[in-house]
């Protein structure tokens, strides 16, 4: 069973993986899925064109399947966690869509962006599009408390992405302020995602605070891998999918790592990457040397390492359960990536 | 000298002291210190008493030497830093105070607290002229940039500690919420207090934000430390000194961490002790044997490290000297504390 993977030795990590999570919650996502088809319908056309693009292109859906998890876990048996979990993945999938225009991508999980097909006016607003149906969807589910978080966490993904417009090209950025970009930006909405569980199971207090700090520091460590795999993790080798922050000069906590750390010249490397552009393949190169060097890819994971242990803690006070087990293991699969 | 002596080497730890900053800003911290006897001074006779017991009660005055490094390292020429290392020490002071009446604490560094010899009123009302003070000192200096830093962080002081109200006798306190209340109760401080030396200095926005950046994440591993060594650290064994948290009834992280790690047997043991006051010595031993058996103590150490490692970080842009040694064998000294 899962409980004997889960470890907190670190030479076990590379065993970790989503799959226990997944089969818990097997029979929920596909309902999930058939409600977030039907929620993209609209007599206007490229609405479920434009989202159908972005929601079959192979995201793990983790944030919907932690919801239904932490409802599952507190013991909910009504239907209002189907409908909460389509509404954390529609707003998800908006802030991807808002993202893409904002940084002018091209790519998005190895495909062409949506803007790149249909153009950023439709993603802006069909991105819009999904977000009223996330609310509508909430709201649905008739809780005030269930809204109050949800909405809550919607204001702040929003003024997170606009912090991290006045971060975006600053490498003085300080790991604080990055980390404040991240905590709005990602760990607010799977913070959210896993609170809203226990909330409409009725669950205790303990349990609210506690999955909302797991889906917090979750959050914080996956957005941390996240940047680390972008440069390949503590492997350092670039695969494809790899180096796309780089290229599109984005300032991530492996950057400001280095750039902390680095010599002057380095320093000048980096402003001419992240400034001026000079993001080819060879420069792609020296980047990845000069991570490497100063241990910023590695110490990135390390600092994921800790928001990891402060997760696995915050489910302390939850009876042990296979869900419990399952939402630990993810935690260890979110280091293990880069690993 | 003592860029030698500095180290990533957690070996080396053992060997790093305050000794470096103490050297560097000698001849300041004197004039501080007389500055802080001057103000002390009143018509009213129970405010120097009441104020020269804690004052000369061997602080670290660790507050202060970081405002005075910092206004150094970034070449301040003039004279306010002395002024507003004085006010941050008695901003310092003035919570100690306050603190002692709220905890109803007895003792304060081994002595008797302020409020066993001259009472509860007299503690808050010489809390409030230190203040008062602190406030009259920054004025002095003249700068708005200043005044709003140091007026901030005692607004967040204050927050923090009616925070800590809340969460005071409450086991469930997740590790965020206790983060949310020593990053209020003792790192805004230190954050000031290093903020301030490159504003008056007219230092770049980079070793504004990196010095803030160093003085929050210290205070943070600082506060977590003490949490640690009053249990006795990570060598677990408590000499004089050790174990007022407990008898006191405080939720520490060492403390929350064992809790959420523990049996219920053991988390019934937590609640006799915090919440029904059963903490007499002998309890206090079989409290130090849960928190080894869960690595609460040493976790707490390796929490603050992280902290310590932003920290460092946080000084990466400032150029090499002397004092960037000196406040970077602070971060090793802080841990080294414990360990």
């Amino acid at each position: 069973m899962s409980g004997v993977v889960v470890s907190i030795d670190n030479k076990k990590l590379a065993k970790a993986s989503i799959a226990p999570l997944m089969q818990l919650v097997e029979e929920d996502m596909k309902r999930v899925n058939s409600l977030i088809l039907s929620k993209t319908g609209s007599e206007v056309e490229m609405i479920p064109e434009v989202a159908k693009h972005l929601i079959d292109s192979g995201g793990k859906r983790l944030r919907p399947m932690i919801t239904l998890a932490a409802a599952q876990m507190c013991g909910y048996e009504g239907e209002g966690h189907i409908t909460l979990a389509a509404s954390v993945e529609f707003m998800h999938t908006a802030t991807l869509l808002h993202d893409d225009v904002v940084d002018e991508s091209d790519m998005r999980r190895g495909k062409l962006a949506a803007r790149m097909l249909w153009g950023n006016e439709a993603s802006v607003l069909v991105g819009d599009f999904l977000l009223g149906q996330a609310f509508r969807m909430m709201v649905e589910v008739g809780s005030l408390e269930v809204l109050d978080v949800l909405s809550h966490a919607a204001t702040v993904i929003a003024e997170g992405e606009v912090l991290q417009l006045q971060t975006a090209k600053n490498l003085e950025t300080t790991e604080d302020e990055y980390l404040e970009v991240i905590r709005s930006k990602t760990a607010a909405l799977f913070a959210a995602a896993a609170e809203v569980g226990p909330i409409i199971a009725k669950g205790s207090p303990s349990s609210i605070n506690g999955l909302r700090s797991y889906g917090n520091n979750l959050g914080l460590a996956f957005q941390l891998i996240d940047d680390a795999l972008d440069y390949g993790g503590n492997a350092g080798d670039l695969g494809k999918n790899t180096g796309d922050d780089f290229r599109e000069g984005k300032v991530t906590l492996p950057v400001l790592l280095a750039y902390r750390r680095g010599t002057d010249e380095e320093r000048q490397f980096w402003h001419d990457a992240v400034v001026d552009g000079k993001t080819d393949d060879e420069h792609l190169e020296k980047a990845l040397e000069i991570l490497v060097h100063h241990d910023a890819i590695s110490d990135t994971v390390a600092r994921a390492r800790h928001y990891v242990e402060m997760a696995r803690d915050a489910l302390g006070t939850m009876p042990d359960s296979e869900h419990k087990d399952a939402l630990i293991e993810v935690l260890e699969f979110c280091i293990s990536r880069a690993t």
